[in-house]
Formats: structure tokens, sequence, C-alpha cells
């Protein structure tokens, strides 16, 4: 299973003073990656029709250069990990035309009931989807 | 009735790659602005009583100079007018230390119910409320 | 000429605890519409090689109906006047499917140089590119 | 030295469709609280003068449970780690009048030429500044 790839264009108003992609852009982005995701597998209908949601326990980034107004970045988000209430989702930024890495991030997730706000176990058909789609990490597990 | 003063440090990651105050940055700047101005006058807990959250229906911003990292601005938040169903805010942005008018803005609102959604009268303990701290504006009301 | 569509899928993140997309959203969501549009009329090749930008003087934005999570929205952007030293830009928003106009917005700005951050008259190649794309209001010009 | 504490009223607009003060919201908080810290400290004024700003590398958040409109928190940070060229600082978030640590945080900084955008040595005056307000943590520097 191949990773799944968004693309943005940097504008002005994603950077902040240095030139620079701020962090919290970076949050937007990403997210935004994510819901594409979800999307093209088909994950968001199965999410409204039980009224869950997914939402973030934890998350770790690494930038390695700065990302500046008028690049473009590929998002490549694969779902890495899945256990029975929790998984990892890991999302990598490269500068388009460059195949450079520009950051990477780990994302761990749990499922919730959008109405008590609770944390649910993944089973069912969701976790049925997400055996379809994960894609185990080669080596440690470990962020490099 | 004196209008109501936020002030505000301009940091990073409020500015553009030019280095200046984005529009939509303003306009978070200046809902906390009406937030604090809520706050003060103890709309919030009248709002939250009745379950009801005012939306905003209409806004004109008019930016004189740019406001730029480091710069302290002052918000100075006015109710300049109160109808049956609609009331106008006025918002002015100065920079502090000059007196200088950076920007100016009217904003255009209505009451919902948060369940329905649906726009209600402006009304009882409310309206009461509002009518204490209105400070019409001297002139034609209209934005020069 | 016809005017230049975008298109956003709303998420969770565009929307605020009312479930509405927040006004503040709302002029970022704008904003990358007008650099697509921009992009799409090679007009940011322009700017660059000029070492020239737009800003925004004014903005008046009208809501008539809510946006929310899950919703698609169409941009519609149009330049729609353009003077020795300011245009306007006008931007409709529609609910994909319903081809009811949820938002109207108008912007005035002008050219500034990257550097000085002075405005300069709107001439040469981009004031040529700019009448080439503009798109005329029919009637008055006003906001209706 | 103790760390440093910032204060912020949760707004409808930071938080999501769910309720929750979303993660890239969280982002701007903590970096608001960063240079409240650095002001506080004197920080600030050292950067400009030498045209130096520090930028993040790293990031590792954690929550424990969701903050919504109207919960007050308190940001408490420090610097804890501080090498030749790397440093780290932690921030805590609870929500107050509760005691409750509501998500955990460790950023790693480097310090940059804002010209040349390279990371140069922390050393100098703002070394000095830096090893007067660090405030090492208790036991392993592992984030637990």
């Amino acid at each position: 299973m191949m990773s799944f790839e968004s693309t943005f264009k940097i504008r002005s108003f994603h950077t902040d003073s240095f030139g620079h992609v701020n962090n919290a852009r970076y949050l937007e982005l990403l997210e935004e990656a994510r819901w594409q995701f979800a999307e093209h597998h088909g994950l968001i209908e199965l999410l409204n029709e039980e009224q869950l949601g997914f939402i973030i326990m934890q998350m770790n980034l690494r930038f390695r250069f700065p990302i500046v107004e008028g690049d473009t970045i590929q998002v490549f988000t694969s779902l890495v990990t899945l256990g029975t209430a929790v998984g990892e989702v890991e999302q990598l930024i490269k500068k388009q035309g460059t195949g450079k890495l520009a950051a990477k991030s780990m994302f761990t997730f749990v499922l919730i009931d959008r109405h008590s706000g609770a944390s649910v176990p993944i089973e069912g058909k969701i976790r049925e989807l997400l055996l379809h789609i994960i894609q185990p990490k080669k080596g440690s597990g470990e962020i490099p």
C-alpha cells in the first residue's frame, strides 16, 4: 500500500516575518492532508455514519530545512501502526522538484464518540478499512 | 460610555512574508477584542444562560498603514447602533505610542439561538444590557 | 472574461464551536482563491520579476448563510475595477450543488514596492495584464 | 528559577467543530507564551540587537484531555536544556482552577542569523542570559 500524496503551494499568508512557514501553519497543512487521506479511503463517510471521530493524542515533528513562499510541498501520509485503541500516522513533507525531506512527523490518534467525547475501541468496519490501508514502517518503528 | 480598549503585541506569527499583519490575523485580533468587550460588560454569562450567540453578518475594514512585528496595537471597541434584530460594533486600531489610526472597521451582528441556528430578536435582558453600553457615533453613522 | 473558480472542502478545523466557518478562515480561503486567480493569469511571475506585490486597503464582506464542515464551497474571483493606483476584486462564495450565494465580498487593493513598502502606480506590463482580465460589473459598481 | 506563567481565555474561534481547541491553535498559544517568556527575560531586545532569532527544529506534544470554549488555560514555560547549538523549552498546559495537566510539550530550538538564515552557536550575551534562566528538569530529561 502506497502512502497518499497531497500537494500544497505555499503562499505569503503561510509564512511569518522570518519568511518561513510557521509551525502552526504546518499543522493545518498536515491536518488537511490527513483529511484528504481519510476522504480518499472512504473513511469520512464511515465516521459520519457512526458519529465517531479521530483526535490526536500525541505528535512529534522534526524540521530539516525551512519552506518559503512560492515553494510547492508534497505531503506523504501513511497509517503505520494500529492498536486496539490507538494508531499512528506518519507524514513526510518534501519540497517538490528536489525530492528533499523538509520535515517528518508522527501523529498518534484515538477514536472518540462525537457525542460523549469518550474514547472508543477501533473496531468493526472502521478497523477493517484501516487494516486495508495500513503500511507498516520498515525497521524499528522509531522516528529516526 | 467610553469604548473598550484591548492591547495586543504583534509577534512574528501574526505577520506574513511582507512583514505586515495579515488580513485574517486582524480578524482574529478584532474578534478577541470583541470577546473581551463582551466579557467586560457581563454579556457572555447572559448569552450562555440563554444559549444565544452573536454572529457577524457583514464587515467592512479599511487599513491606513501596515502594522509590523514588535508593534503594540490598541483596539477600541464600541457598540454604535442597536436595532430590533441587528446591531453594529465599531473597532478602531491604533498603533500604541503614536495615536495614529492604523485601521477602522465596522461589524454588523445578529443574535442567534445556538441550538437551532435561527436568528432571534435582540430583546429582554440582553437588550437592556446593550442599551447601557451603546455609544452612538457622532455624525452620519456612515463609515467615513 | 469569466470569473475564476476555486473550490474548497470545509474541514473541522475551518469551523468554530458554533460549527460555522469562522470569519478569519473565510479571509484565508478568499486569499488563497486570489492567489490561484493571480497564478492562473500569470500575474505572480510578473510581480516577482518587478519585486512588487498587491496589498488590501479595504474589504467588505456580507454573509447570507453559514457554511459548515463537510460543505464544499466555490469561490468566484473577478477583477471588477482598475484605476491608476487602486483596483477592486469581487469574490462570491457559493455552496456547491445548490447554486446558493453564501457570501459576497469586495477587496480594494493597491500595488506596493516590496522593498520600500511604498504604493506605486499600476502601470506597464502589470496594467496590460490586468486590463486583459478585467470584467466590469454590470450596473452601478456598488455592492448590492 | 521558576517557570514563566501565561494565561489565555479560550474563545469560540480557538475551537473546531468537535468543540476542542485545535492542534494548530495550541501551537499559536504556545508560541505566544514563548514570546512572553522571552520578553519577560529581556531576550527579544538582545535578539533584535544582534539580528538573530530562534527557530524550532523539533516538537513533541501530548494531550491528556481536551480544552473547550470558556476554559482558561495556564501555560508554564521553562528553558530546560542548553547545548552549544541547541536548547529545549518545556511547556505545560493546565486548566485553571483544577491544577490538572491538559497537555505537555517540548520544543527544540536553534539560533539563526536572520539575514543568512544559517544556524549559529548560542554564545555571548544570549548564552549568558539563557544560563541565568535555565531550569534543568529533575530526572531523566525524557518527556514522561
